[in-house]
């Protein structure tokens, strides 16, 4: 699974990277101004016209939680992956309604289920304003200026564009900084569950096949788009095609990579190799056992926690294929390869001497960043205090205090064009369950001891003399958060309500925050900022010496990708490019039935109905990460022949470097889906709506 | 699950500790030459006798893959946990026989089939040889010199036992080096497994019940010790409770308590806290994770990696709990408090003086710990390299060093007395898996890495320009130690056949034999031997204050605890002492019958047959901890009426202070043990045996 896992509001900027080294076969996650258009026309006689880019971006749909999705009817219908889908589902479920195991499906309109907080974009244009950020952003300013300079520019560069024209408007940093562009989406915030297949059909192998291939899953969920309460009319969307992708064919993905890394300099990857992922895998797997023995007492609690433990072991599974690719002496000696030979022909254009002295900046804001890394996770970036609720009493608290600041001088989540998605996140109605909670706070709380040390004053405040499971008990036991009733009276109250109010959670988020926002400063001026003022003179320099035929590293912002749908060789064995649905049967067998390789109870009873012929999942060469789950991929004529829903072990490298060899995009068929919704899962009006039948 | 989770002939040794404050209620893991006895008698009018404790003593059986046992019959029927059968039970199984999984039972002697390597011991005397050890260690001696001295003396006199006896001979030092005994054990070596329930009935409710009570567990398993290939005639050997436990009754439990650190100074828990307890987590985090992840591959899989997993969860939700209580205030609070009140009467006595300097050796000692832990555990504790494979690489590269010494200066675990053990390890015959071993050592790698970082010049060379996973797949597929010929043959050769041989494995270990003594010797003599004198010092200063009616801190030698059969309080609860037959069927429809909690076949077969009030498990005051586990809980006459296979989540702290409160040790009830071999698994011979019907 691919999804990309942090919620945009709160992605930490700045770390979209210049893009390295020659470009290799189908590498690429083009930006729709900036499309490889003379490559596609030579390499496949592919014209990619505006009108095509056009249709195909207004039809590509961002998940704000993580995912990718797009428009497939003219009345909304939005298809992505059941895992992207998670979220919502599991939401909407109490004791009696398990939607995320059981599967979804409205028969009529009016069945469609509401999401509280999922909130949809669809990119509408997007505008260069590098010089305009550049213009405020002086050459002479300490990092800390340029910092709060920037800021200001981006944040008054949005609010204007928000005032004329109404939509989400995102300045994001691209070519880490060598390049900002205004992103204007319309936004969905409207948004329902119309059909999800049980989640054993959706995740068939579960973890242990999770980033394999072959595969056989039907990761599919479809939403609706709705704009006063009736079914948003949609001009661009993606039609079905009849036959399914064909081996060898040219094939696009357009979607929203989360990020990737392949620009780092050398210092920047082995920072990753000896801290950065070591320091993240040891809290996935603190997770993943807290979360499984959690799951293990009930039913009731693996229903609770089975989002958050997929979403664990998803990002494990990730991590650990990232760090065994850095960890391949081969990967980082080409990195070094590479980052010589750009530093002598860098050293050969006098105009570019502070370029040569940014790899050293770079260096050196990084042990910075390794010094102040541990108390940045746990005391703002949330790690030490994993509960809903305190993400509420963190949210209310600032949110008082930054309104009341000047736009520009804001933290960036509470500038005003994203005010509107936060408080659809903080009125959320989500049910909060309360064991649920403490054991992740007191998790967290045993975490933050261990990282910062008993002895540490803050620790000892923050503890208040219990052990770490009392005072998580004590916290949530006590808070009145949970009511959405009085988060938005506090909201609405501003400071003078949240200072007036004595609840043990917003004193606790009180208690943090100074040095919360201490060491954010010091992470954003003191490393990112050092960073990206250093990554924005490699990437001049590199523009003027490679040219600019380039992309820039993933930001989940909307990207082109493309390549050819192609088994791979494994270990001497030919890996075909296609699954069918006979396979899964088989599978199962080969199992004996025992989970996760049970079969589906609708599959075994639906055999007979099915044509076991039809094509499962496949595999292309198309340069995805995550981020991309629920991508649609599409023809020449813009069709849908397939969704991304994974990316095998072999492609989880490409976080730092794109390869072709076995790396592959897995996705579901686009026949499968239809086939399954008519037969197996009683859709067919569902089916005729994707296809195009009235 | 109790099991202690090392082996003995890999015990550190010396961290056996002094023991804390005034004695509570039913505290104490007594030792059987100095047993409570004024206690007993006013407490609860027992006379313990010489005749009944060497009746007990001798009746009792050590498993040396750390568990406990006891014999039951006059043919040398041995009693044990499940649990602790389960590595014989793992290794005799093969993609046909899962005995682990689906029991085992011998319907013949003839049936009973040999376990390859276990070990055990019966002990039949116990001599005081402090002052021997101490005229050997002198006054004057630097640590080192005296580490050696003292190694040297404690060789001997096990040398000279037994040449002398015949019978295994370990030193064991006591109240942290206050005093040294001589154990003599019998031991067995050709032990066969007779019985064993499948292990859903033996683990019912899984790792989510796990150190959680009521349970319905029927953690039980029997061996049958032979001598000269005929059942070994037993003269003491524990007779059958016809009526069981009753409430509030008096009952004694002789086993093999692992390890307590009941006497640490506050510095040490510190250290634990801190640093220890979190370092070993992280390691078993992992552990678990990357088990889980390989077992859901496919069922052979499993079936490989069950028993690590299990014991891995096992610890992991030990030590959490130990990390709990540390983290608790008041633990804290109470040991701050005896150790000021110690120190202030050591101060008032002027021949005591060097005692008090001892707390700051220690202190200074955890710190020098906390400097070289990490290489320590990577490189010589073998957390680098976990693989069967290096283990015997290791072994037969220093067997051939070390046995070219002297007895007295080798390294402990190559004594002499300790060859004949150590054989039986390396050349057991226990099926090896490659797939299962790169996967270890592949993990392995990765944390050494993590552990010294990439740029260290040892790692350098151990990794040898590959990626762990790369790395290890060499290892394990060109090493030819698979062969128990050739390991025997490299044995028998001693260093110059090992020398000669260019195996890749035996090379790494040479690689790394230099580093891997450094930092032990480090560790013996810089932390260990100075911890050593210094407790020694602390203990002979508390003999003087406090008297000597005290217990030492547990080694995994035998101890007698005793308490009451009672249940306790938990969140307002009453919580019964004891559970029946007809619990299990209950908790079985609460859960939907869903995994864990699904009945064994069997058993729902078998339930109209089965007596539904019998007594199932049952809870006592008795002061136990890892290692316990499979002791008989036997009443005043010395009959059977339990057998310990856990202890409730309070009882976690026990490795630091007893608790009466709640704190609870769980036992499988006699009588539940009889009513299923007879009705569930038709081995009414069995139980006959036991029972001593003819």
């Amino acid at each position: 699974m691919m999804t990309y896992p942090y919620r945009v509001g709160f992605l930490v900027l700045g770390l979209a990277l210049v893009c390295a080294a020659p470009l290799r076969a189908d590498e690429g996650m083009w930006l729709f101004n900036h499309p490889p258009r003379a490559y596609l026309e030579k390499q496949y006689n592919f014209d990619a016209t505006d009108k095509w880019l056009e249709h195909v971006q207004k039809s590509s749909v961002r998940f704000n939680n993580g995912g990718s999705g797009s428009f497939v009817s003219a009345d909304g219908l939005i298809m992505t992956n059941h895992h992207v889908g998670a979220d919502c589902m599991q939401k909407l479920g109490d004791k009696d309604h398990n939607y995320y195991r059981d599967g979804f499906h409205a028969k009529s309109r009016a069945e469609e289920k509401g999401c509280n907080d999922l909130e949809l974009n669809v990119l509408m244009s997007i505008e260069d304003v590098t010089d305009q950020v550049n213009a405020a952003v002086k050459g002479d300013l300490s990092p800390e200026e340029a910092f709060k300079a920037r800021r200001a520019v981006m944040a008054k560069i949005e609010k204007d564009s928000l005032d004329k024209t109404g939509l989400r408007s995102d300045v994001v940093a691209l070519y880490q900084g060598g390049q900002y562009h205004l992103y204007r989406y319309k936004k969905y915030t409207d948004v329902r569950l119309v059909f999800a297949p049980e989640q054993q059909a959706a995740f068939y192998g579960g973890d242990p096949d999770n980033f394999e291939y072959p595969r056989f899953d039907l990761d599919v969920c479809l939403f609706r788009a709705y704009e006063n309460d009736k079914p948003a009319k949609i001009a661009h969307y993606l039609k079905w095609s009849k036959d399914g992708a064909k081996k060898d064919e040219l094939v696009f993905v357009s979607g929203h990579p989360g990020r990737t890394d392949r620009s780092n300099t050398v210092a920047e990857l082995e920072y990753l190799r000896d801290r950065g992922f070591p320091y993240l895998l040891q809290r996935l797997y603190r997770w993943e056992v807290m979360l499984t023995a959690f799951s293990g007492r009930s039913e009731e609690n693996a229903r609770q926690a089975k989002e958050f433990l997929f979403s664990v072991q998803n990002s494990r599974k990730a991590r650990e294929g990232g760090l065994a690719g850095l960890l391949d002496p081969e990967l980082l000696r080409r990195k070094k390869e590479a980052e010589h030979k750009l530093r002598e022909q860098i050293a050969q254009k006098p105009e570019f001497k502070e370029a040569l002295e940014a790899y050293s900046r770079i260096e050196k804001a990084e042990k910075t960043r390794g010094r102040i890394a541990r108390e940045y996770a746990v005391v703002e970036a949330g790690g030490g205090f994993n509960s809903e609720l305190f993400v509420y009493a963190r949210t209310l608290l600032r949110a008082g205090e930054e309104r009341a600041k000047p736009n520009a001088e804001r933290l960036r989540e509470f500038r005003e064009s994203n005010l509107e998605s936060l408080r659809q996140q903080l009125f959320s109605e989500e049910p909060i369950y309360n064991n649920y909670e403490i054991a992740k706070l007191a998790n967290s709380l045993t975490w933050l001891v261990e990282q910062l040390h008993e002895q540490n004053p803050l620790v000892q405040k923050v503890l208040a003399g219990k052990s770490p499971n009392e005072r998580a008990a004590e916290l949530i036991g006590g808070t009145k958060l949970k009511s959405v009733e009085l988060r938005k009276k506090l909201y609405e109250g501003g400071t003078k309500a949240v200072e007036a109010c004595d609840d043990p959670m917003l004193a606790l988020a009180r208690l943090v925050d100074e040095p919360a926002r201490a060491v954010r400063k010091s992470m954003e001026t003191e490393v990112e900022e050092v960073k990206r003022q250093a990554h924005a003179q490699l990437a001049k320099a590199r523009f003027a010496i490679e040219g600019t035929n380039t992309y820039p590293d993933a930001t989940f912002t909307l990207r082109l990708s493309f390549g050819t749908v192609k088994g791979y060789e494994e270990n001497g064995q030919h890996v075909p490019y296609e699954t069918t649905i006979a396979g899964l049967y088989e599978r199962a067998k080969e199992h004996h039935d025992k989970p996760p390789f049970d079969l589906p109870k609708r599959w075994e009873e639906r055999k007979d109905k099915l044509n076991l012929k039809t094509p499962f999942n496949f595999v292309c060469t198309a340069d995805i990460i995550g981020g991309n789950s629920g991508s649609p991929v599409i023809n020449r004529d813009a069709e849908v022949v397939g969704l991304i829903f994974d990316g095998n072990i072999q492609s989880l490298v490409l976080d730092f470097a794109y390869a072709e060899d076995q790396a592959r995009a897995v996705s579901v068929s686009s026949q499968a889906i239809v086939e399954a919704l008519r037969k197996v899962y009683d859709a067919g009006k569902l089916a005729d709506e994707l296809t195009g039948k009235q």
